[in-house]
């Protein structure tokens, strides 16, 4: 076994420190570092049907030549398996199979299957180990990192969920190759929003052509902000982790009235992140070049900046109104005083997100 | 406002002790106390059908007249409601009610209103604040301390849920004058547990035809023993917790074979307990006359001693392997080897429950 790629990074959690390892071959090596954490027996590989297809057969390989009990549970493809039904088949599953409070679960695949297999492991028998293996630039650097995990509601996305913290994440690049150019493309929102909130020379790393096989150290340099971010705030409480939402309000939004699977996640962030970009430019003293420099960025990995004309303002600004966000009726809003850094606001008005979303049509 | 007789037991739990409250009025100051626990803005209040036809008006009273924007949301009376379903609708009206995360939720009723509202508090926006208002013996004494929420799934009892510790319990001893007789004396059964695994004094103070005023130091005994435990093992990793589910791995399975409903959950724990005696008895040494004492003060609560002929052993038997004492294939099976103690053995066979279940049709 080769360790010499391997990157680890540590998410220092009040209760347990977790490891998020970065390197290739990881998929095959899952099984064995799972027995590494003292996991044992039986355990449940999550996945959905395209990326079981892909990957499925590797991972159970590894987890029973590590001496598992390993099946693989897969749910269709797509944004509409997040749901509290499927979460009730998933659990029903499980327990056919005998799964029990010894045991553990694996998610592998995107942000989908992340959140909904993370949240099963946090309601099934009221909690059991589960072990995160993105497939995706977000779920890599973004989703599977700090123990959000849900599903959404018939009123908006992530609305029903539990803080349930991984006890391991490995992320293998060499799974970014099989990703459709567009689905390759928008993680980079999430990507860049973390280059605003935190390092402004991340901006200057990434590069649309670079070979994929090649993002490790970009991923390892995202997982370290989000884990930093995660360790000093990790239930949502001290407003550190707030903002990681920067461009989120806005782009929950568009997705929410787009209709999941119009626009992916990462674009409807993308067009989210210019909006917050405009505010923070208009009422936060941002540079105009500052900004541009970032739309700049987003352009150039094919993400949109241009909110389509199917969408209107009024039915975004009615649907900002059910996220989490909202506290007391008040908005928190993250902006961006100049790049690198970030902080919620509170006096964000409905007609700053109003102006913000006009520019968009420009 | 009278605090003459209100008593006061703490939880102690790792991250924040809470405090049960035992004493009459209670429904009436509800508002008031949660005012008192830094609690502001909007809440709903989620009950059943009958609870809140009886008690509702009260509780929704007290609230508004302490400033909140409160909310009755009534779910059909019954184990049924215990559902991952029933969870879904009440999220969506939560989310149609504008509830966002710095509001809170009160459950108000027995036991399946306090684990399906708690449920839905855990995992409702990724938690929010929650106050316990248990209306029956068992939601007093038992379900609605300690923060095992959930709801049902197909194949058992609680099998889907949360740790999530409510931030405040009003015990009212008036609303168990509006139990019908049958409903009153099934809460003795988790009662008569509490004696048999901390406290066999507390056998002679249990009286079935005291008044149901007076029994608040009887609520109180049996909090403080059941909040001792839980403090000792929030989340059941310990063991600790692990005892009180005397009597609960056979009686959970006979209350799953006879279908919800059939049996009163204190009935089925009432035929659960005289089995964990059977078994205490034959292969622990608990004096033939002790496990007598307890059967006695069983029967005086008009509790069932005797397996109903409809349900059959084998049956029992294979409900017992979806039970989530359950691990690793091992049962974990709670004894008594005297009176007032109790402990985790991991040595009792499938034929050891084939013999006590046996003993039932006697």
């Amino acid at each position: 076994m080769n360790n010499s790629h391997l990157i680890e990074i540590p998410v220092a959690i009040p209760r347990a420190t977790y490891r998020v390892l970065v390197g290739t071959e990881l998929l095959q090596r899952s099984g064995t570092l799972c027995a590494k954490e003292k996991l044992s027996g039986r355990c449940a590989i999550i996945t959905d049907e395209n990326v079981g297809r892909l990957h499925g057969a590797a991972v159970v390989e590894s987890f029973v030549a590590a001496g598992f009990d390993a099946t693989l549970l897969a749910v269709p493809a797509g944004e509409t398996s997040k749901s509290l039904a499927t979460a009730e088949d998933l659990i029903n599953r499980l327990l056919a199979l005998g799964l029990d409070r010894g045991h553990f679960i694996v998610a592998l695949g995107g942000g989908v299957v992340g959140d909904l297999a993370g949240f099963v492991a946090a309601i099934y028998l009221r909690g059991l180990p589960f072990i995160q293996i993105p497939t995706t630039i977000v779920a890599q650097v973004d989703s599977s990192i700090g123990g959000k995990t849900g599903v959404n509601a018939r009123a908006g996305k992530n609305l029903i969920g539990s803080f349930h913290q991984p006890r391991l994440v490995l992320a293998d690049p060499s799974t970014l190759d099989t990703l459709p150019n567009r689905e390759y493309r928008e993680g980079f929102a999430e990507v860049i929003k973390h280059a605003v909130i935190r390092d402004a020379t991340l901006l200057e790393a990434l590069d649309p052509a670079a070979p994929r096989e090649s993002l490790a150290p970009i991923l390892a340099r995202n997982i370290a902000i989000k884990a930093a971010i995660v360790a000093a705030d990790e239930t949502e409480r001290t407003g550190q982790r707030a903002l990681l939402n920067f461009g989120h309000t806005i782009g929950h939004a568009i997705e929410n009235v787009a209709g999941y699977g119009t626009l992916l996640h990462g674009e409807a962030i993308s067009l989210g992140i210019s909006a917050a970009l405009e505010i923070s430019q208009r009422k936060y003293k941002l540079p105009a070049h500052d900004a541009e420099r970032v739309r700049e960025k987003l352009r150039a990995f094919g993400l949109p900046l241009h909110l389509p004309d199917t969408l209107t303002i009024d039915s975004i600004l009615a649907a900002t109104r059910h996220d989490k966000k909202f506290e007391e009726g008040h908005i928190r809003f993250v902006v961006t005083p100049h790049l690198g850094t970030a902080q919620v606001v509170k006096d964000v008005t409905e007609s700053d997100l109003r102006g913000a979303l006009e520019a968009l049509r420009k």
